[in-house]
């Protein structure tokens, strides 16, 4: 059984989320219909359970085969068979048997868009969070510093995380202007269940002057959920990436 | 009647082009509806008529309306009226009398946007072109500079121009390439119908390796439709800005 990992892009939009779930079309769900119709089935494991409505542009997943793909066939195969859904194969490789996309994974990065603009978004409805406010990035970035490395984020947790721990390192949240886009970057070996939309929802309090930096360090401290400032919208955030080896995030 | 200059940004995909036709809705329907539900029925007259599938992110326009609006509560007005529809306006702006979108524009500028790769795009479907070949965009570069000035611009015109002279002085045409995209970026006082997306097709050739620079010259100098590569498709074509004074493009 030849394993392989696949680097996935997908627009969250049509999607319940990356797992399969009864009530719609999962990614995880499309990407095994595909395989099940040029190989056997076989179950797609993602490095990164993506809710409902977020994307991704560099999922990473493992799945063992039957036969004996090429990477380039085998990505090929699949986008063929993707076309009812906007999810592409972007590369798979042959892989270890141990290699385990979710359990090997030493760093997922993620970035979250938001729009900061008076006019709604014409070209990237579902794909940011439309905010129509003006926002200081300089302040939401000097604020972000304060929740670098090892914290208890139960703040930032949601209600029906299962992680046994809300024990995480957070490595980088940096957030840039791009013109009216403001990303906010965030890296760690793991992260909680909505934290990165819950420190994005928090920070945009931070940036429109309704939270000082002092706010969301205290936020922070209390350890409590009902101190989450908001919870972001799924719109904006995207898995960029999933890192197996050592390096620093890039 | 007071006159307003509009700057528009839309998705192409849903609507039949710029300009009202009987077989669809375009995004001058659009904005004049949205206009009748708040001042009085009024024509709105774009820069640039682009056609069926083709973006804006900067479309010039200008109408007369009877009401004293300021600028901004003409623009979040059209906006929430304009729900339905992927356009926005960014910006409305008292203009002068003589203020004409169409007539007093001294510059176009677009962006074309080839997707260069194996795996077809998720989050930009209609939005970019998919060509999965290798390109070479500094050879695409060099060989357009070789259509730079003043020409008579026939091989790059479609067969339904109604411009009066295929001569036309493009100012600039250049290639870069950003990862897997590729960006097109054309300036001229204005334009063939076609001219860009002929000029890109053409392009695109050099870029796969089947012409050269010289085939591209030969071609322009040909002044043949026949000699036009392919036409690119609507879906990467973008009216970026509008200019009205004589600085240079940016």
């Amino acid at each position: 059984m030849p394993r392989f990992k696949l680097t996935l892009e997908y627009d969250g939009r049509p999607f319940v989320g990356w797992q399969r779930q009864a009530n719609g079309m999962s990614v995880q769900q499309a990407l095994e219909e595909a395989l099940a119709r040029i190989d056997s089935p076989a179950r797609v494991n993602g490095a990164g359970r993506t809710d409902a409505g977020v994307h991704a542009t560099a999922q990473v997943a493992h799945v063992d085969l039957v036969k004996p793909w090429t990477g380039d066939r085998l990505r090929e195969a699949m986008n063929a068979h993707l076309r009812r859904w906007p999810v592409a194969v972007l590369l798979a490789e042959a892989a270890p048997d141990d290699f385990d996309a979710r359990f090997s994974a030493t760093r997922r990065r993620y970035v979250y868009r938001i729009l900061a603009r008076r006019a709604p978004p014409s070209f990237a409805r579902g794909l940011v969070w439309h905010v129509a406010r003006r926002l200081d990035a300089d302040a939401m970035h000097a604020a972000a510093q304060r929740l670098i490395g090892r914290h208890d984020f139960t703040t930032f947790r949601a209600a029906e995380c299962q992680a046994n721990s809300p024990v995480r390192t957070l490595e980088r949240l940096d957030v840039t202007r791009h013109g009216e886009t403001i990303e906010v970057f965030a890296a760690a070996r793991s992260f909680l269940h909505h934290q990165v939309r819950s420190l994005v929802g928090s920070l945009e309090h931070v940036g429109s002057g309704k939270w000082r930096a002092e706010d969301l360090e205290d936020a922070l401290h209390a350890r409590e959920r009902a101190r989450c400032g908001q919870v972001a919208p799924p719109d904006g955030l995207y898995l960029v990436g999933v890192d197996y080896g050592d390096g620093a995030p890039t």
